[in-house]
């Protein structure tokens, strides 16, 4: 099943992407629609006002999370090129939901930073609360996964030892496009099944890897973040990127106004975005 | 003008504190009443149910913030005893909001940490959205001052560089009793006031410093902050904490099973929580 949430003339709603159209599910986001208990269920036999796929105004896929959760160095190859060591325990940093932007908007290039980069995410969403999660657990807190580009201010990212600030600008971050439940996939990351991701920057291939390169894995991190809190429905755990960031390679290269990012896992989807310089 | 959030037999509550009496405001927590523009008059006269204020419950005074914003080392007796420089950059590091609790419960401390600290911050509580504000809008943006202890687990906070995962464990961080308006206070910190603040472990004092050792004020961080996202009501600044956190005592003192920690801001409030071992 593929879920989405769009904007309409009258505010968000949760859909049901079947194909060439999008049935409304009853709910006003994907959030509220994965706070059911049956929600699987319910957006499976959902059968509301129908939309076009084709015409769809996509919005953030999870607008307001509780929480945003980023893993950084987390893919074997990017941990090398950024000249670190693989780590012993996950890098955990955060997001807040201003940030996000819907899968086509596009991404604010803000007159203080000079160096925007792009970096493309597998996604996690959370289906159900979990605390203290063992991996059976883990696993079946696990509603889907999605996409996220973790645009990065690397100047401000770096004017401290703490990320936050170089991660979390507004309307910074596309989310979506949809929430791909596992069964839909050809493999499952959390059973070991490998999926290629890759970024594409006015057409040009930047990032290319598979996601048996991540050191701590899907199922890994549910484990890991519920030890410290209880993880809810819609929250977004992004597992970190792979190599070929703009900021590593040589010349750099960063977003600049105009020019289109594409960041995609191979069944799950793909942004898309173009990006703008603001004020 | 004293405004808290309280727990009820049928929900939470905005109250404003008139002495030895709170009296609702109509809206169900603070950050539902600040998003009112009309707030400040609407809260002054609001004359709805009337509560004994000796037995209020207070709930975290943002039970849900859209941000919970924490500043590291920014007083600089603290920058000093860590071993740093003073900085150039605020650090700017997150929480989520289930690691809220209010100003008299209980404080979780995990199995899994044997090193849980305390951090006595003024905080600061929008009252109006404000984005790449000047000074003069950044003091307007302030709706007023309370008290966060910054509760940190020492371990899981320097696991990796990242601060997050030692400082957002669920029901850790007391926020509140109360939001003060600075006209409430003697000194404003948005005018250069100084007010006292300090943190007392089981009777003992552990931290005692002042405001004006602040590296950035309150108003230079809603500049800064505001640069990078819109400041929201109801969003929360913690702004940091001076010398004598538990961690770097010689021995270090951490928060133990039955102890009281209290931190407080001489004018704005104290946060007064028993620590509980859990699991």
């Amino acid at each position: 099943m593929r879920l989405a949430t769009i904007r309409t003339a009258t505010g968000h709603r949760a859909v049901r992407i079947d194909g060439d159209t999008a049935v409304e599910t009853g709910e006003a986001d994907l959030r509220a629609l994965l706070e059911r208990p049956d929600w699987f269920e319910h957006a499976a036999g959902a059968a509301g006002p129908v939309h076009d796929a084709a015409g769809l105004d996509h919005a953030p896929l999870v607008p307001s999370p509780e929480k945003i959760i980023c893993v950084g160095l987390n893919y074997r190859d990017h941990v090398l090129e950024m000249g670190n060591e693989l780590p012993e325990y996950p890098t955990i940093f955060g997001k807040f939901a201003p940030a996000l932007i819907g899968a086509r908007d596009e991404i604010e290039l803000p007159a203080e930073s000079d160096r925007v980069d792009y970096e493309a995410e597998l996604t996690v969403v959370i289906g159900q609360s979990v605390r203290h999660a063992d991996p059976a657990a883990a696993r079946a807190a696990i509603a889907g996964y999605t996409v996220l580009n973790d645009v990065s201010m690397r100047d401000y990212q770096r004017r401290t030892k703490q990320f936050l600030q170089g991660k979390t600008w507004e309307h910074s971050t596309p989310l979506g496009p949809e929430l791909v439940t596992p069964d839909e996939l050809p493999a499952d990351p959390a059973d070991g099944g490998v999926l290629r991701i890759r970024s594409e920057l006015a057409g040009e291939i930047m990032q290319d890897s598979t996601t048996d390169q991540l050191v701590f894995g899907v199922v890994d991190l549910v484990v890991y973040l519920s030890t410290i809190l209880t993880l809810n429905p819609g929250d977004v755990i992004a597992t970190g990127t792979p190599g070929g960031v703009g900021d590593a390679r040589k010349p750099p290269r960063y977003l600049t106004d105009g020019c289109e990012i594409v960041t995609a896992v191979d069944g799950v989807g793909e942004c898309r975005n173009v990006c703008r310089s603001v004020r």
